[in-house]
């Protein structure tokens, strides 16, 4: 693995970004939270996948000017117009604005129209620990989970993120995809040939599957709790919750109107939902609850003494410890030379260096 | 199976409530849950369990006298204090409050502490669909359900529904255990003598097993998604996040301090919470887009063409068709004589008829 220094790949992703004309304070927002998917250990959510928002910029499917506007608001809602911006543009906004609304109010419901892919959810949640809130956020994707009985793609992975503070900084960070794997999961096994558990994919008939070829040729992805003996009608209703709160809310796409994966000849429209809770508002002593419950969980005897329990945003805690440590990130050499081949072909001169390599 | 009329039912119950001190609205919003999870075919938590309540009440575990408090409460947010008096009591005071604030604020999120079992969570998230508002419930539960890589019992089943309203009476309602399944399918497995599916329920070691047996005696159910593999981690995580919601929120007992199942030797101190959200406090054409997606979903090509899919509550919606043509609930006889024993033992005279022989 290659180590880069943090700030080298901020500025780096900004600096790609603007060349295809965002501003910087834009650029800024879109390097922050693909960075920080990459400290926490998302790759998949990170530097490579940089390329599909600076194409959607070039290719005018996504907006460079403007900011985002309040369509409707009263104390504690808001219905915001993203203007087709870069989704962590939309996506701040938003959560900035339902922030200061459960300051007021005790609680903040804000959705947007118009977005685009905003990264990793659990970004735009953490954001409300800052200021001792729950903070949650939601978006709707492009149409890749088959329903349960069903065999046609018709909902996207429909993440969610719940992050609450506990004492000390220590925090509940859940950031879940509603389908049972992300598809880079089923993608990955099937470069290496391996089969995939049972309960992540069907094939196109509707059946699910081990063999992740046909998951990727027609097939789709399942809901979390795989079959529907095992649960999969919950996670396909909590996919459902998801698109409820996104598209059908905000008035976006939803379902199998948003564009498949990587088209660029259409505007995303996507929904999101930011929503930050103030435990002031309810009973006191809430952190110390919190990291009670978090207590409760890690110090249980494990199944396997060599595996202790986590909870949600731990393996992501231990990721950034090691980043920090190491003073950057640790790429994959082949992540370096594709996005440095793509830097380059949009007329970026300072490729992203490689500071020392490192093995993980 | 045999009939009984609903009117007669919810008559039943309420007698039984008040023969050991419910008041009379008491004793009805008792009532009036328990029929409603029945004539929507989750006789797990109907008529079945009226005696968990009432043994509740003989044994001033559970309060009779007072209503429910708000402690503190703003324009969009309420903490309320159940006063430990029947689940659906304070279930039902919180969810109208949540539902008059959002009809200001656009939203209302009510929390509320010392509650007691409260039924279906659905039927409080479906109070919001008749003022064409989106509701949503949790609550928190008895320990039963080991987390990820564990081997104790340290959440409950902690179940969350919510309910959106489409076109016409149409809508969408999801009520679902975080767990894989019900404690009681696997009793049902047991008493069958069959396997359950890998993926419902660990031993007392933490792993996996297909003996309800092992489940049943010191092992525990797991969370949706079942092994870690195939997403047993989200399912955990969606647990705690209902906990969050619940105990933490509410400052009521949480995770393992709450009492077992069954137990009447102390309070339950339950926390809930209960969320109303006004949909036109945000894109207009909700109730078209609700419907919308529902079709897509139910008018997709199905795996099986004799299995349609379905939407979140379909197959509720065919059970209390069903019990509309037949004018009243088909109970297997054997809930009718274990309820008639009971009721005879709290000196209750007038025994539940059985109004018709049917077969469903």
């Amino acid at each position: 693995m290659m180590l880069t220094f943090t700030y080298v790949v901020q500025g780096f992703i900004e600096r790609c970004a603007m060349m295809v004309g965002a501003r910087p304070h834009h650029a800024r927002s879109l390097a922050e939270v693909l960075v920080e998917a990459d400290s926490r250990g998302h790759y998949s959510h990170g530097l490579n996948r940089m390329d599909m928002y600076v194409k959607d910029i070039q290719a005018g499917i996504c907006a460079v000017n403007g900011e985002p506007v309040v369509d409707k608001e009263n104390a504690a809602t808001a219905l915001v117009n993203g203007n087709n911006l870069l989704g962590p543009v939309v996506a701040n906004f938003c959560m900035n604005l339902a922030i200061r609304k459960a300051r007021e109010a005790g609680i903040g419901w804000v959705v947007a129209h118009g977005s685009n892919h905003f990264g990793i959810a659990g970004y735009y949640a953490m954001k409300a620990l800052k200021e001792n809130m729950i903070g949650m956020s939601f978006t709707n994707t492009s149409p890749l989970v088959v329903p349960t009985r069903g065999k046609e793609r018709t909902l996207g992975t429909n993440p969610l993120s719940v992050a609450a503070p506990g004492k000390d900084g220590d925090s509940f960070v859940l950031d879940t995809a509603t389908s049972a794997v992300a598809l880079g999961k089923v993608e990955l096994n099937e470069r290496r040939g391996d089969k995939i558990p049972d309960g992540w994919g069907c094939d196109p008939q509707g059946h699910l599957t081990t063999d992740p070829k046909r998951v990727l040729s027609g097939g789709g992805l399942v809901p979390v709790g795989g079959s529907e003996a095992t649960g999969g009608y919950k996670g396909y209703g909590l996919g459902m919750m998801v698109e409820v709160f996104c598209g059908i809310l905000a008035g976006a796409h939803y379902s199998k109107y948003i564009r498949t994966w990587k088209v660029t000849d259409r505007v995303a429209d996507l929904g999101q939902c930011f929503v930050a809770i103030n435990p002031e508002n309810f009973a006191s002593g809430f952190n110390e609850r919190m990291s009670d419950l978090l207590s409760i969980q890690r110090h249980q005897n494990p199944a396997d003494p060599h595996s202790p329990v986590l909870a949600a945003g731990d393996p992501e805690r231990v990721n950034i410890k090691k980043c920090e440590e190491m003073g950057g990130i640790p790429y994959h050499i082949n992540i370096i030379k594709y996005i440095n081949d793509y830097a380059k072909q949009i007329g970026v001169d300072k490729q992203l260096p490689c500071d020392k390599l490192v093995s993980v």
